[in-house]
């Protein structure tokens, strides 16, 4: 890890930028295939998923007996875990649900918003060397709780043309048993435009390699609505000397076994912690399984030493990061100076794998220093908010003259009209 | 108008289908002008600015002798007028304030959501030929309700170098003072990459013609947030016997003067107010100042007559309009079954001026069937929701299990690494 002593804030933006990300190379190659299933649906999927995946599946929907498979192949400790993720999960999202609100806005003009799910959504989850069953409780469990009438779920087979279990049966325990042995772009383009056997949806969510997110941006472009703009996944650690170094290092690490793309950032106003940190590091990454993708991804991060907590906060949010992890005394006094980021773990006890898995928040994150503007999955990104309004004959008449005035002066006759037919209507109608 | 008499359902994506929006033809023209203004910033803008609205501007800023002059130049009822929407988009806008959300989600885990407010926006604002001050409205109160830190605006001047003194009168009114003479593309390109004078932001809102859509769009790839993926304006009447035709006619006509590819759609259920409709329609068409663009516009538009009210509302969710006013017996109990809609009109009394201006309501709204999956803009459009989690000691030895074994399946020690380190040294803290 590289490390920066008080950086000077106008260096900030350049130190804290993301690498760039390139798709225009993989453009051509990912539309090819949304094309191919566009055009010739499922008899494409088949041929793509023989392709990529290696495997051969004559009927991509999950098969009630694959789900009790499932059921009898996974151990009753995970069972345990999936149950308390889903308890947790339920009731911070459940938390979420949005009133209706409804007011009288003047006399006679009654206006209110209502939430209402989308109809169809579609979860992709990734498979292959790590099963992500937790994205199936992170997308699914909002969803549910949200109303969406359809739910699919979309993950790519093994060669074997089997599905982890975890992830099947993560899909039952929340109710959802529409699963579709389909991953990569297919999968994408199967939700997307719809085939003979996998229906299209109205909003496809979950995290993906860098086709699929390629794949998700473009059919987003074509009415299709998505979860996130998606980047690589990363943590931003703030630690003063109250931190304890071991713990640090395994979140730094947590993040960075993701991917070789993994953005790691480390800010301390305590010098004296860096070096403690680093050879803890350099221990624990040691005994990682995935200690050569780490590896790849803390030789492109860096620790930033810095004069005070509030530099510290500030580049924080500068940098906005997908995860934000307080280490520090006071770390919730800290945590109210965020405003850019994704989700915060205050404290020493709160590693990111908490919320990850179990804590009850979302994992589904906005990354690439979208957490300016954008919050993770909640239960909005599962409904749409409607407004209504009811205005009586008293409404129209004591509204009716201020509509009139601004249409006329936005020189919009008919607007004015719609307006002035009623009023006129309705003083006829008096006298 | 086109009248088709019990569609089938299997013919409905069809004859509700938007027309085709294609704007590869453009995107060129557009990218060169965002490319110029990202090189060369104000002298960019300013050549532009010549170029396209023939206006010589040497400061882009509006100064506050302009503001004064404006406030001089506008009538009092117009200001009243202004007033009273003010006070309605307040209130409603208001009642939607999201509330924090914090829920001990299992004994020891603290689980928060909190909205924080978008740091930057930048609105938009169309001039020309209709000077679209409520859009300032529109936008800016709930710009300022959520805490934007920064907001600006940006419309294009006249001619005579000179802005509409209802946009700038609405602006001061809702403490609104930076507000640029800059429009179209190169509005949106300061915005999105700033210049020497103009601050680039977070968020982009506002309507505008189709180049600066797609300028938008394209932006919105490069970083920027953008409002809603815009199409053109839409409104969709449903209407019984009780309806009045002069009301539906001049409703219609409303959205007909918007441009010539304003979607306008009639369902009944009652074939015989049709005639009365139509020839209303005639009458009041005549008069309209505007009537060539509201002509072109109905010449594409479709009167659909169906069975039953189910239908009726069924064909409403699949067309999702941006505006849907409910012109029937029992209104708000059809209301109830909408599910896929922008704003929703209710009686014979709400005309969609009235939301277009001052009942409080929202006038930026998904159009295209994207209120399928959106809904128009609103408090929430202004922030986003960040997630905190605090874990005690006993929150994490709680909670800590189930983790571990999570991300054991997933086979992403790191992750379960980070729990372990820590219940590992509490363990050893207790004994």
């Amino acid at each position: 890890m590289q490390i920066i002593t008080d950086p000077p804030k106008n260096k900030w933006p350049e130190l804290l930028a993301r690498p760039l990300l390139n798709s225009d190379a993989l453009e051509d190659s990912v539309k090819k295939i949304l094309e191919e299933v566009r055009q010739e649906g499922d008899r494409a999927v088949r041929s793509l998923t023989k392709r990529f995946d290696g495997a051969d599946i004559p009927i991509f929907r999950v098969t009630p007996d694959e789900f009790d498979q499932a059921d009898a192949r996974l151990s009753s400790d995970t069972k345990k875990a999936i149950a308390t993720a889903i308890e947790n999960i339920t009731r911070f999202h459940k938390a979420q649900m949005p009133a209706k609100i409804r007011i009288e806005t003047t006399p006679g003009v009654q206006c209110w918003q209502k939430s209402v799910p989308v109809h169809s959504v579609g979860l992709y989850v990734p498979g292959g060397s790590a099963p992500l069953f937790s994205t199936v409780l992170m997308l699914g469990i909002p969803a549910r709780l949200a109303g969406c009438e359809r739910i699919i779920v979309c993950t790519p087979p093994g060669k074997d043309a089997a599905i982890h279990p975890a992830i099947l049966y993560s899909a039952k325990a929340i109710g959802i048993t529409e699963v579709y042995k389909v991953g990569g772009v297919q999968a994408i383009a199967a939700m997307a435009y719809g085939t003979e056997t996998i229906p299209a949806v109205n909003k496809i969510f979950g995290p993906g390699n860098q086709y699929v997110t390629i794949a998700k941006q473009i059919v987003s472009r074509q009415g299709v609505a998505i979860d996130l703009p998606a980047g690589p996944s990363e943590v931003l650690v703030v630690a003063d000397e109250t931190a304890i170094p071991s713990f640090v290092a395994s979140d730094l690490l947590a993040q960075a076994e993701h991917g070789p793309d993994s953005q790691v950032i480390l800010i301390t106003t305590h010098p004296e912690i860096v070096e403690p940190i680093l050879s803890e590091l350099k221990t624990q990454l040691a005994a990682l399984p995935r200690r050569n993708i780490a590896e790849k991804s803390l030789s492109g991060s860096k620790v930033f030493i810095v004069r005070d907590n509030q530099t510290m906060m500030d580049m924080v949010n500068e940098y906005a990061p997908e995860h934000l992890i307080i280490a520090a005394r006071n770390a919730e006094t800290l945590a109210e100076l965020v405003v850019n980021a994704g989700s915060v773990f205050i404290g020493n006890y709160s590693p990111e794998s908490a919320g990850d898995y179990a804590s009850g928040t979302n994992h589904t994150l906005p990354t690439y220093g979208y957490a300016k503007v954008f919050g993770g999955v909640s239960i909005d990104s599962f409904m749409k908010k409607i407004t209504f309004q009811e205005l009586s004959e008293f409404g129209l008449r004591n509204l009716g003259p201020a509509v009139m005035n601004m249409a006329a002066v936005e020189e919009l006759e008919g607007h004015r009209n719609a307006v002035k037919i009623r009023f006129d209507y309705l003083s006829k109608k008096q006298s």
